[in-house]
């Protein structure tokens, strides 16, 4: 069995040796292996380790129980890549605190590079779980990879959607493989590994603590390109995978609700602090234009074309009448061959289309956005 | 009768005569008087005056209608008050395009130069009506005038409830005075007049033709520190508003609605494009913290302390042992005699609140925002 799994998964038993402090481990000993053999005195001293780390590491480094770990693994079907790995997951290695293993039952591919988080509630309204049915059928329609936290309400229906419109789907524990959480979620692990993956940095039997979880989002908004948060209360976790996402410099989205929601005042806080309305997946393409050109989602012209209002015949043919440079109303009457009246009214409903910009005096013009129509 | 009083209604009786075409009418003729003796080619050269307005202008010379306009005005107890005049209305000196001249029925005060506008559709829902009502009810209690359209729906409920709380608002006709629209709305309308103002730019016989309220519009947004937009579907004229209260320099605000819900998407719209969201009365007070501390309804140490989460005891207790510099979790449970789970929850709900951050390694400490506590 390959030394450097076995010395990788040691560290990760301990759950509290980050990647920085692996990093310090080897830089002080060389490799894993040396470390393992050093004085517990010796090994708190390192930076990141501290006493109950160092102490964890020296229980640990017969290398005995990583071994059965590692077995146990293989047994049920589980593949462990460590950040050493080629196939580590991409969009992981640029985040701060990466975990140093992921456990990865599925396949996670380079296509998965593109992909949209959406978390929310687990306690959510019906309006929430339709909004992130949409976004995720969609987007994972689109061919981007939708990832979620396997919890109950809006993270279920994102996995759900996600296979249910032939996409691909990628579902991060909180808790060990053997301690699936919630257990009735069992199946949809299983379709979720067949048809993407579901991956966990906790050993195989891991309880689902909810000290796990904020930890575990990381992950979540490490995987993707955006977050998008459907519904979350004001103290719902979502909001910290909103906060991590932000601090590894992701988009982050949210969808509105009334402001008599509950469930959407965390949304809505989030909107107010900074993060991107979602009113439609189209919103969310929109941040990533290479990525969705790449994917042949979106087209800069298909694109200019959705953002014109649609024109009437008569609201077509004044609004030809009509440049950069203001007209006054009477040339425009003259120049259509319509009536006053009907110029008037016209010309009102190409301005509550943003097509047309009335001045001072009569004047009109076409709007700046649309002159180069 | 005050003949600079005539010369203004004069113009304004034209409809098409702009402040700046009046500006140009005095810089080439010296007074409004002597424009009128003018022959109708040399008006018409006049910059911003036009064929259409001089024919308009020569056939009003006398005078004669216009003296009949301020009798009629005069004898329903409205006043004309002219952009010459002390007491026009302040906030409208600074727009581009300001009203040559208003007619007022009840008083604007100077206390009015602190006002929101709220405005949105005309076809809206219950929910749009209760926030209607709660924005412009709170903010009147506050001590800040309501401006609004005086149309049905939202504009009614801004009124109403403004009024209801004691506090003062401002109607905005898209008409003149004989014309009141829609008909139903004369008791607002005179109510409005009693503890606020009604006003209008129109002539007392001007009929409320769709063409008037874009022009109106600009009016609400001026008068106002800022527009709310409470429902505003695609096309809603609430957008107009929105836009001229963007290029008067306005701040937009957008109370959001559910991404369902047809009325709202206007509104979310604007977000999108930058407005503010608005989740509550606070969320528009903010904004102006020197006129709010001046009404006194916003002290800094009362915002202050409302954004800190409310803490339990036990959360305190953990939140009092942490400062800045992360601490590790095994000396956070040291120090507070909890236990290792109570202390891990509990800490879990802290990072919840945002009272708290995670650091890699199970380190522990304030978040930023609120180590000053």
């Amino acid at each position: 069995m390959d030394d450097s799994l076995i010395g990788l998964v040691v560290l990760n038993l301990t759950e509290s040796v980050t990647y920085d402090a692996y990093r310090a481990l080897v830089d002080r000993y060389g490799s894993v292996r040396k470390a393992l053999a050093a004085p517990e005195s010796d090994l708190a001293s390192v930076p990141g380790i501290g006493r109950a780390a160092a102490k964890k590491l020296r229980s640990l480094a017969s290398g005995d129980e990583a071994v059965e770990e590692i077995e146990q693994a293989r047994d049920i079907g589980i593949r462990i890549v460590t950040c050493e790995d080629a196939d580590y997951t991409h969009n992981l290695r640029f985040i701060d605190d990466r975990p140093i293993l992921l456990y990865v039952k599925g396949e996670v591919t380079e296509a998965d590079a593109q992909a949209i988080s959406i978390v929310g509630s687990r306690r959510c309204t019906i309006y929430g779980k339709q909004q992130a049915g949409r976004f995720a059928g969609e987007l994972a329609a689109m061919g981007f990879t939708i990832i979620s936290g396997l919890a109950r309400g809006i993270d279920r229906e994102a996995h759900t959607a996600a296979l249910d419109a032939g996409g691909r789907t990628i579902a991060v524990l909180g808790s060990g493989f053997c301690r699936i959480y919630p257990k009735e979620h069992q199946k949809l692990a299983d379709r979720i590994a067949e048809r993407g993956a579901v991956i966990s940095e906790f050993p195989l039997d891991t309880a689902p603590n909810a000290w796990n979880f904020p930890r575990r989002n990381r992950i979540i908004s490490g995987l993707a390109l955006g977050v998008v948060i459907v519904e979350a209360a004001r103290r719902s976790g979502a909001l910290i995978t909103a906060g991590t996402a932000a601090r590894q410099g992701k988009e982050v989205f949210a969808v509105p609700g009334r402001v008599t929601d509950r469930q959407s005042m965390g949304a809505l806080r989030l909107v107010r602090d900074g993060a991107k309305l979602a009113c439609c997946p189209a919103d969310v393409i929109e941040e990533f234009p290479q990525v969705a050109q790449a994917l042949q989602v979106l087209h800069p012209e298909r694109v200019r074309k959705a953002a014109l209002p649609e024109l009437t015949e008569p609201e077509e043919r004044l609004w030809s009448l009509l440049g950069a440079e203001p007209k006054h109303v009477d040339e425009i009457i003259e120049a259509s061959g319509m009536t006053a009246a009907q110029v008037l009214s016209t010309l009102l409903v190409l301005e509550v289309k943003h097509a047309v910009r009335q001045h001072p005096g009569k004047l009109f013009c076409r709007t700046d956005e649309l002159s180069g129509r």
